[in-house]
């Protein structure tokens, strides 16, 4: 233990601050019209992977690209027999997001795997991964390049298309990555830990710096496609219209009513499409993006009911065409109990106080664990009231150092001693 | 009589309903993707006007264009010092819009026109005019050139900007028209007939070719504009939001329930754009276009009293800023009792039955009416239940002809016996 202590206490003087944060600035700058505009596969999160390579090159990781386009940089062990551990989050971004969603877990994954580098002789090979398009609004899917590392991405996936008709497939030739994506997905670590800030108010509330993540939400996604009928926005008599925008309007005051009164449970329609869109034309078509989220199953399987029962009251409404599609569900998932373990010993080392929180979003943390990946997440402290996906994402300098020397920790621990 | 009966039997012959089918379907053509697409002074608006300059040229019209790129083509009359009469519509359509809004009336403005010309000695000059952007969805305003004529286009209008940010003043310089429009409007009318396509189901349900239009109702537009906070879809708690989504749908869900229950009114959001768009982030914006229409000015208050109460409720019970944006009102106006009487003189000189009629649409009639131009609507019967603005708009061969020959009789009565 007194061995451990010293190694993990040598691991600091390799993580370095300003070198992070002029790292986070640097990705922040990436993706115009504004900053932090970095859709899955867009030149912009190109960018950002490029930077990351060369960084990982830099600090002397071997540096590889798997077929989903994912980026690897790793640290090789003296039993390369024994599945890896990794560590690491995405690089690409909501529209106008914030500095540090996805960006700090591969900013921080590429110092603390460094620091263990350095430390040297350890006998599992860890990884920092940055996962492709974990955001997935341009092509409605998300988490898309862990999906791809579990065998969970098929073929016709690539055919979704984004607003401008570009297929996911073509977005990924262009990048000059081999899509579709290999058949033989690479082996799975024996240990997956993503750090990622809250994106919530719990920690800066109670005082922490870090949280050890016990469980992640479920999640349901997709899109209700409403389909009315066009028409004249003044000779049509309220009466004799089946306007695809009422009944949206419909749809979206019930179905976040209805969120409100499960626990813990939230339901959010952030893109709507209508169609001609005309100011003086009914639409006679509405699109709207689901995400509907909640803490078990129980509450998700309310909300979908909440949801199927109110597309049956609209269509009945308004006398519109109401369908779901490409419904898809994350179920809830618990973290592994020997890597919450793990945490928790690295910040009594670190002589940090943790607090055990659960996360209301969805991260490729979820994915690998769902594929049966011993998974852990380090949260870190988010200021400004919680605020993500939007530049007012704040998280102090105190709160990364910490938990990026409780990364370290955990992936020394993992990379030692982990059976 | 019998000689104004002869005279008036004599336009028949000049009226060829192959030409004007051919003409329609060529209008139908333009504009793409898809047909029938043609944005106020787009190119394809552009290469309407160029069609029927062109056929009015053909037909030995006198063709000029204005400073806001209305377009006339005349028949000088004996008497040049009295004021002139005018026929005619608009060439831009609503996205993927139909065969007949507009188009119909200035393709039967000029087969009328010319068959005046062939009958010649009228003592007022005739015209048929295409004014232009009278839809309006581009740049948000609509019935623009009848406006211009009117002296009703300000100077700050051509700021507007569509979608794309082009201003409506860069989009007339593109053209090569001599924006800003100039200080000294032509002379307006004495008289202005106004062929078009009723957009609603009454003459068809009552067996009837055309109708004599005897109001048009009076319209509200413009834009709400709603600002929320952006949040992530996950974390943030449905009582810790400002969702611009949720707020929109309450103003559509109570505004059109409101409509509903004033006589004739009718209230349609078309247009919804929100901002950022993405599946997994709250609505930080949404904008909505607002058409909200009345026969009469007191259930348009009754329409407006209801938007302005609901904003201010979707305000307290979301959290979210409301603001109207450009609001315009168009009062209800009468067409001219006079020209009425020489539509239903017309009707009985052709053997056609006549139904008078209100209009739910707006039109540049209402426009040059309000300045105080005399004027009048003959309305051709729409089939399909009315149907329009989209590609399933019908007019058939025998109600345009008896439509054309009424337009052709009733500005004959005007351009001789007119006061």
């Amino acid at each position: 233990m007194a061995d451990r202590d010293a190694g993990a206490s040598g691991l600091d003087g390799h993580i370095d601050l300003v070198r992070m944060s002029g790292r986070l600035e640097q990705l922040f700058a990436l993706g115009s019209p504004p900053h932090a505009t970095r859709p899955g596969f867009s030149r912009d999160e190109q960018a950002a992977f490029d930077l990351a390579a060369w960084w990982m090159a830099e600090a002397g990781l071997d540096v590889e690209t798997d077929s989903f386009g994912n980026l690897f940089g790793r640290v090789r062990g003296t039993r390369p027999e024994l599945a890896e551990v990794w560590t690491g989050s995405h690089l690409d971004t909501v529209p106008a997001g914030g500095r540090f969603d996805g960006a700090l877990g591969v900013v921080a994954g590429i110092e603390a795997v460094t620091a263990l580098a350095h430390a040297g002789g350890d006998s599992r090979t860890t990884a920092v991964v940055s996962f492709r398009d974990e955001e997935g609004w341009r092509f409605g899917g998300g988490t898309f390049g862990s999906r791809g590392v579990c065998g969970r991405v098929g073929s016709d996936e690539l055919d979704s298309r984004d607003r401008d008709g570009v297929t996911l497939r073509a977005a990924l030739h262009e990048l000059g990555l081999r899509a579709p994506p290999a058949t033989e997905p690479s082996p799975l670590p024996g240990a997956f830990v993503e750090l990622h800030i809250e994106q919530g108010p719990v920690l800066a509330a109670s005082g922490h710096a870090v949280g050890c993540v016990t469980a992640i939400v479920g999640m349901v996604g997709g899109e209700l496609v409403i389909e009315g009928r066009a028409g004249h926005a003044g000779t049509t008599p309220m009466d004799h219209r089946a306007d695809a925008v009422t009944a949206a309007a419909y749809v979206i005051t019930v179905l976040t009513r209805a969120a409100g009164q499960i626990p813990d449970a939230v339901a959010t329609v952030g893109a709507v499409e209508v169609e001609p869109g005309a100011s003086n034309v009914i639409a006679s078509q509405a699109v709207l993006s689901l995400d509907l989220r909640a803490r078990d199953d129980a509450g998700l399987d309310a909300l979908v009911r909440t949801l199927e029962e109110t597309i049956a009251e609209a269509a009945e409404r308004t006398g519109c065409r109401c369908q779901l599609r490409g419904l898809w569900r994350q179920r809830p998932i618990a973290t592994s109990p020997e890597i919450r373990a793990a945490i928790v010993d690295g910040a009594d080392s670190c002589r940090e106080s943790i607090r055990p929180i659960s996360s209301g979003a969805l991260h490729d943390a979820a994915v690998l664990a769902e594929a049966g990946v011993p998974t852990g997440m380090i949260f870190v402290r988010s200021n400004a009231d919680g605020a993500s996906h939007t530049p007012e994402e704040d998280t102090d300098p105190g709160a990364i150092v910490a938990a990026t020397r409780l990364l370290a920790r955990t992936l020394l621990t993992l990379a030692t001693s982990w059976t």
